[in-house]
């Protein structure tokens, strides 16, 4: 039913913000001829600025064959917006009343063919959709802000979302450049920002306390987790720094650290089941490659990363 | 009483482990003679491959003057160890029976002008210090894994350390390389560790709920918040990302979703006075910067983080 992710050459996005026009900028660098719905002429300035600002970084990274600044149509007419969408990705404000309005009305008038993606990041496709009358296609598609240039796409449907529309999504936004990650359950927060809010809510705590100061929150980020994470991730900076052990001695030898008021977080019971996904999940990751081998990989990416923020 | 700073030039490294061995490989990079102290001779060639390791990345970075691998010189004997050492980082295993009675013993050995930093993450310097007939000088020098790339130090006394120590470990750590963070109070965790445990105790919630694997987390990291906090910090990411209203902006619109779902970790309360030290922290870290150029800057060294990943 849906089109070849492949075949799609023409996309809608749906907003003027930074999150609306970062994606109408990431599209335009990926080649599509992009549609740009704004709510207000009155918006077409700060709009223009955030496409101007993002075609800068575009460039630097390489722009696909015949991509174009040029290849953008802003309208105000959300009608004429739609007509020869392929995709649609809305960002339009973050209220609930809004966006079942307008997910009502793109129900009626894009073609049930045409996956529509939601940039939410705090509702649930469930809702959203509540008062579409073709809610199959429809999905939660949350990039990372800036969205011309962090790779993350979290997505997952709503209770009245076909599977093939997930799938759909996935490829096509593969096919378009980004990092698609398909959510296991519809949950508020998704992944990403799950997790940086757990971070972000620990380091309000110790300001709050007299702990920290947003600088020193900020110092400790840049100078110590931060350049490995963007590396490694979390899990398998632990997996290969505890060497041919991997996960499993992490989980052995820190696992009673869990108990400790190491951030006002509890952590989950350790349990034999949670025990064995941690470690098989690293284990599958790693696949064949030695641990020291990817300690190797991890240093000489960390270098590449710290010099570029030298010469950044 | 402590000497200057800037004239030490032989240090003593304890710990024959990843962080003990990888701060020797750290302090020869940086052009010290180091003299590495090892429990047992069985140790050394675990030892030897760290520093070798890590000299290979140490290297690509760019070594000090006169930096060499060969002012390394390893020992068995603790006496030994301390003789003509300016500073010590102690990296002995995580066990606080071991290390107060390492402190002890250091504490008659070693000169009082001589500041002692151990590197644990788990232990307060109030108990370290316990047994130590010289504790004026004891501190904690928290490194991030690997010690030899990763510039934080986390530093901060106990109860009975003496201020001019803080701040000599301080200074001493900056003209070593490192980027050095003052904490404010002695907190389990420290500041850097509690907000990576925050997220990682986030992320096996998830797993044990069948929310996420290991590889969707690292997936979701790896290009959603960590390329963006390698360059940025969490506090300034959100400052900058609300335009010219900052943080202000940030925690007057996104302050109710503190008290959302988004993660286990029960938010601090909103006080006045946490926005005002948050808001406060933030535009002390902009300074004159307008938030365009902060943007600016942040894209421009996103890009180069991004093309150094994919290169490296």
């Amino acid at each position: 039913m849906y089109p070849d992710p492949k075949s799609v050459t023409r996309v809608t996005t749906i907003g003027a913000g930074p999150i609306g026009a970062g994606w109408a900028a990431h599209f335009l660098a990926r080649g599509y001829d992009v549609t740009a719905y704004i709510h207000d002429t009155a918006e077409r300035d700060s709009f223009d600025a955030i496409v101007d600002t993002g075609w800068v970084s575009l460039t630097a990274l390489g722009l696909a064959d015949g991509a174009s600044r040029n290849r953008l149509r802003v309208v105000t007419d959300i009608a004429e917006a739609m007509e020869g969408a392929e995709f649609i990705q809305e960002s339009a404000p973050e209220r609930l009343d809004l966006k079942q309005a307008l997910y009502k009305q793109l129900g009626e008038i894009v073609p049930p063919a045409v996956v529509i993606a939601s940039s939410t990041s705090g509702m649930m496709m469930t809702d959203i959709q509540a008062d579409c009358a073709t809610p199959e296609r429809t999905v939660i598609g949350h990039p990372f802000n800036p969205p011309y240039l962090l790779p993350l796409v979290e997505i997952i449907g709503g209770k009245k979302t076909a599977p093939e529309a997930v799938t759909w999504a996935r490829d096509f936004y593969e096919v378009a450049g980004k990092a698609p990650l398909v959510m296991k359950k519809e949950i508020p927060g998704f992944v990403a920002t799950r997790l940086q809010e757990a971070l972000w809510r620990e380091a309000l705590h110790m300001v709050a306390n007299g702990e920290a100061t947003p600088e020193d929150i900020d110092i400790a980020l840049k100078n110590g987790p931060a350049p490995r994470m963007v590396v490694q991730g979390q899990c398998m900076a632990f997996h290969v720094a505890c060497g041919a052990g991997g996960m499993a001695t992490n989980l052995d030898q820190f696992g009673p650290a869990l108990k400790w008021p190491w951030t006002r977080l509890e952590a989950p019971e350790l349990t034999q089941e949670l025990r064995d996904r941690m470690v098989d999940g690293c284990n599958e990751i790693a696949g064949d490659r030695h641990f020291e081998d990817m300690a190797a990989e991890r240093d000489r990416k960390i270098v590449a990363v710290l010099k570029a923020l030298k010469e950044g």
